[in-house]
């Protein structure tokens, strides 16, 4: 059980956290040096001057997120589904053989198109063991929500949903973008929950959505309300899809916001939610740290 | 029965023809004068420069499209649902009594939440008529398509699809544009049966968009084929919430490459589709001008 330097380097931020033997956080830095700031080349020089005073003699440092990617620091292939913590710990990529490794992916394919997560593979292990869980269905929303499925703590199944960037594409750049406010004004859950019950019993986004303009044109929302709505339409879309039953628990790791609008559009469905507390990245590097040194 | 002026004038373009009582078009023009470059209080202006030398004493002039929403000429609101051709013609609007009169759009309600059409309500009468048809399953793709369910000569039923919206902003606007080729390559017959099977069998299109990524991460596709793809893939979405049935067979009113999209698309469901000859907005704008004379 070595002290560990675990990384979540991902396309827009950079965050680490020393970490020691039992798995306690002594320190933990946050850098604005996601991958897309460094050139090709210039990514131990990033390591180094972020991280370079916690690498002492015996600290290992594992590496998650889209630094492990082909445009990352050094590139470690999607492990296939079913894929477990073993599976991930034992497809590491070294940089410094072990000193600093980057974590795999985890890829599946259905009908011969492939689906990818990068990084989302260790907050899941993570937040399996800070719950307890060998089984679990999880959903990590964003711009591309992440639906899991845990069997028996590995991924048996998974899907992306670019419900976030649907939601951004609409709001900014297409004919809604006319009808709605320039800015955010606050949530409204009402509009909200309408969008929902649209999504829930209509045909599908691409009808539902010709809805925010219509309800305008019928002054039948004000236009305050109608990005809640239009939110509603998208989150509904996406939970619809997921043949979700009725008493269902869904494991929620988001940020405050969006873990609280699925939480009110799961209960549409009679679907519990449960939240992970922090740091459910740094459990799962935590414990590929402990797997790598058990082996 | 009189000489009918005929005109179509939409949010970006403005068509006329002159039509003798026998249904034959004399003359017609053209002119980029859609309603977004006329200002407000221009239309008189702009109808006079353009068609005035045809209104001669005795000649009625019906227009259809955006110039009879709230942003155009004359307001003519919306006939509600179920509504055929004399419901139009009662619901003219006349900006000048008995001479010129905006054609009304039509409108649905389904739980609370309304759906509009204007324009191609005289297009659907005037394919009808053209076709010889009483009842039928249209579909009129496009930027916002429409789905029309007709029965005994009247629009019963009908549906707005963002479709072609949802196509550009990705191919446009998100992260997929990134994968895509800056110009439009050739159309791939054999990608987008692929995007149109992908979408029949698959969860929804929040999901289904993401493969453009993947197929080109894991180079299962060229480039040049991704549009092609991604354009079955919407198309696909749109075909799938109809509820056709083999056997079934849907009138498609387009242009000649949308058209021939939507064919190859529908063979997959088993669907015949068929096509309209050119001029059923003038058809249809004839039929409500013998409706009106014999009232």
């Amino acid at each position: 059980m070595t002290r560990l330097l675990a990384v979540d380097w991902g396309t827009s931020s950079l965050r680490g956290a020393l970490i020691d033997a039992g798995g306690r956080v002594l320190e933990d830095r946050h850098f604005a040096r996601g991958i897309l700031t460094v050139a090709a080349g210039g990514f131990p020089d990033v390591f180094e001057s972020s991280f370079g005073d916690w690498m002492t003699p015996g600290t290992l440092c594992l590496i998650a997120g889209m630094a492990g990617s082909r445009q990352g620091w050094r590139e470690a292939p999607y492990c296939a589904c079913p894929a477990g913590l073993a599976d991930i710990a034992t497809h590491l990529e070294w940089v410094e053989p072990g000193r600093i490794a980057t974590v795999p992916g985890v890829s599946i394919e259905r009908r011969g198109v492939p689906d990818v997560m990068r990084g989302e593979e260790t907050q899941v292990f993570g937040a399996l063991l800070l719950l307890g869980l060998a089984d679990a269905r999880l959903v990590l929303p964003g711009t591309h929500s992440k639906w899991v499925d845990v069997r028996d703590r590995r991924i048996n199944h998974f899907s992306t949903w670019m419900t976030g960037e649907f939601y951004a594409l609409l709001r900014q750049h297409s004919i809604l973008a006319r009808t709605l406010p320039a800015a955010d004004p606050a949530h409204d859950a009402g509009a909200f929950d309408q969008g929902v019950e649209h999504a829930l019993h209509s045909q599908g986004l691409l009808h539902t959505a010709f809805s925010v303009r219509t309800l305008s044109l019928f002054e039948r929302m004000p236009a305050d309300a109608l990005p809640s709505y239009l939110s509603g339409l998208v989150i509904g879309e996406e939970l619809k899809a997921q043949a979700l039953d009725h008493g269902d628990t869904v494991v929620v790791m988001g940020t405050e916001s969006l873990t609280a609008r699925y939480e009110q559009a799961l209960a549409h469905l009679g679907v519990s939610a449960r939240r992970v507390g922090d740091g459910a990245t740094w459990r799962g590097l935590r414990a590929i740290a402990d797997t790598v040194a058990t082996a």
